[in-house]
């Protein structure tokens, strides 16, 4: 199964099927980490071939994915001479897909990479669009660029020994991509268990579809792009409170879709019912719901570190039915902090 | 007086001229450092009209142009809190102008900046053409992207701060343009003297003029844009083994000049006579023609971390005569250590 990714100065496919056996007449860096290693990387140097191949290991998790580690991975670039025909790989969840793409886009002012996913949320979201980067002190993402891979391969063989949790985590991606353009794939959602190998793979592929189409209209984030990001203006925040610890970014981003859909519930968009449909589904899943907001006017302050807020405007994307979204930056700020008012209690599991 | 970049993603003016008034609606950040920040940021205060300007120095020197200083600038940019519409302004040379450049191409995935080049030597280089980047222990701009300035804006009245060494210096880069791409231009360096300053307005024209030309053919250096790199190949070893503390950059050149021609000589590509010219040329302005290789393995091996050297082949640009060149990957290893060995005595000042 292929999907086409268009842009004016770059074109790659993304293949959702057992990996393909790769050949290649130049030296290659496969990027991993440990865990993701010791489980894969047989069964990816089986389906390679290359002048030279070289391995180095990050450590695992978001908060190794920074400045430190994007340089020990450029040190090894350098170690083991790598040119620029040279070309990385990344295998590995989206920590190791932005930061090898982010290093393989200013290694030598730019080589090439591609993306081998192990994770569904890399799956359905990371590898796909070429955002790359890490994180620091002021937030998540902020240095960084835009650059392609050449290729994504998808197979979801890597899925079977993905936690379940991390699964879980992806699924919220998914979750977020129908809410945002696709009522019919949100019903679907509904109905059918993504635990099942034919619903995973058609969840995959309509997700990278969605994606694909947004990316093609608009690589840089000029416009539609930034629909993505619905839920993740809290989530960025939360993150950032809780260094990257907490929660995993798919948990952080379920959290942050529903604020979200407070927050165009109360400005009269999204309406009651389809509030709570998205929210049964995140449930469904057993995703976290609640985030405690011990300080508003702190939280409110950290959406101004958000790459989408310009001009001291915070961007938010907000759902005014399942399907469809409306982009602002004219929230009052008191309306913002009503919402944020709801989420300071201590949590009680409801419904 | 204008000169274009005409890229299929970006066009760019090139103004020489009296730097003109500049008027944003939006948050500018200008770098420099204390040295050319003392003489000229009043005038360029007096020149800007913004939402907010906000100033930020880093230290002066080629040995500073490293990731450390640019993730200060970074946060910098996060402590005043530039969104993706701000703008960045290098006020200085190639060091300002290269860490400017490769900041505003990774701050929140890339911010517009514009160049103010303060020196001669990115007048007529550094400033145009979209090169950005650092060095780090393995060598010479081995970190940094292609991110093309949304202005450059040069004007003599900055060279008048300038140290005559620095002066001399930046005129080894335009030797280099000449002996490359124009004979012409190589005759008129001849007879005319760059100290008058009618001749350097000519001479940073011409120079910018044909610089534009190859990056507009060929942005990322895929093919003819190497060429300008001629002296370059031997300037980065020297400049390694120097800790870029010995020699200006344009120094550095002046002397892999001098080399790349006795290699271009020995192969049988330039003439003897057209080899004095050149070594005249340079000796015209007192800038250094020798550098004691002390070990000519080491010597050869650090070839090999250069960005152009790939598949382990050094590629080398080689004047056939002054206004034409090869470029060529395939040198004999041990026509290019004969040539080395010619640089083993101690320095005995020659013509």
């Amino acid at each position: 199964m292929l999907i086409d990714i268009n842009l004016p100065h770059s074109k790659y496919e993304i293949t959702i099927d057992t990996l393909p056996n790769l050949t290649f007449d130049r030296k290659v860096l496969i990027v991993t980490n440990p865990k993701v290693g010791g489980f894969h990387l047989k069964y990816l140097l089986q389906k390679i071939n290359a002048k030279e191949i070289y391995i180095v290991t990050l450590p695992d998790g978001e908060n190794y994915k920074n400045m430190q580690n994007l340089e020990f991975l450029l040190d090894r670039c350098f170690d083991h001479r790598l040119d620029r025909k040279s070309l990385l790989i990344a295998l590995g969840g989206g920590v190791i897909g932005d930061m090898t793409g982010f290093a393989s886009s200013i290694y030598q002012r730019g080589v090439d990479f591609i993306q081998i996913p192990t994770t569904l949320l890399s799956q359905v979201d990371a590898s796909v669009g070429g955002k790359t980067g890490v994180n620091n002190k002021f937030g998540k993402n902020l240095i960084g660029a835009f650059h392609q891979p050449k290729a994504v391969y998808i197979d979801t063989y890597f899925l079977r020994t993905l936690p379940l949790r991390e699964f879980v985590s992806g699924i919220a991606e998914v979750i977020k991509m129908a809410v945002v353009f696709d009522s019919e794939f949100f019903k679907w959602l509904e109905i059918n268990d993504l635990s099942e190998d034919k619903n995973l793979e058609y969840a995959i592929k309509r997700s990278i579809e969605l994606k694909a189409n947004v990316v093609s209209q608009d690589e840089k984030e000029a416009g539609v792009r930034a629909s993505l990001n619905y839920g993740h203006t809290f989530c960025h925040v939360i993150e950032n409170f809780t260094n990257y610890s907490t929660y995993l970014h798919g948990e952080a981003v379920a959290i942050g879709i529903i604020m979200a859909n407070e927050l165009a519930h109360s400005l009269g968009f999204l309406s009651d019912d389809e509030k709570q449909k998205i929210f049964n589904l995140i449930k469904k899943y057993n995703l976290p719901t609640y985030y405690k907001v011990e300080n508003i006017d702190k939280f409110y302050e950290t959406f101004f570190l958000d790459k989408k807020s310009s001009n001291s405007k915070i961007k938010f994307i907000l759902p005014n039915s399942i399907g469809s979204y409306i982009i602002s930056d004219d929230v009052n700020v008191d309306d913002i902090k009503k919402v944020l008012e709801k989420f300071t209690d201590i949590y009680i599991e409801n419904d």
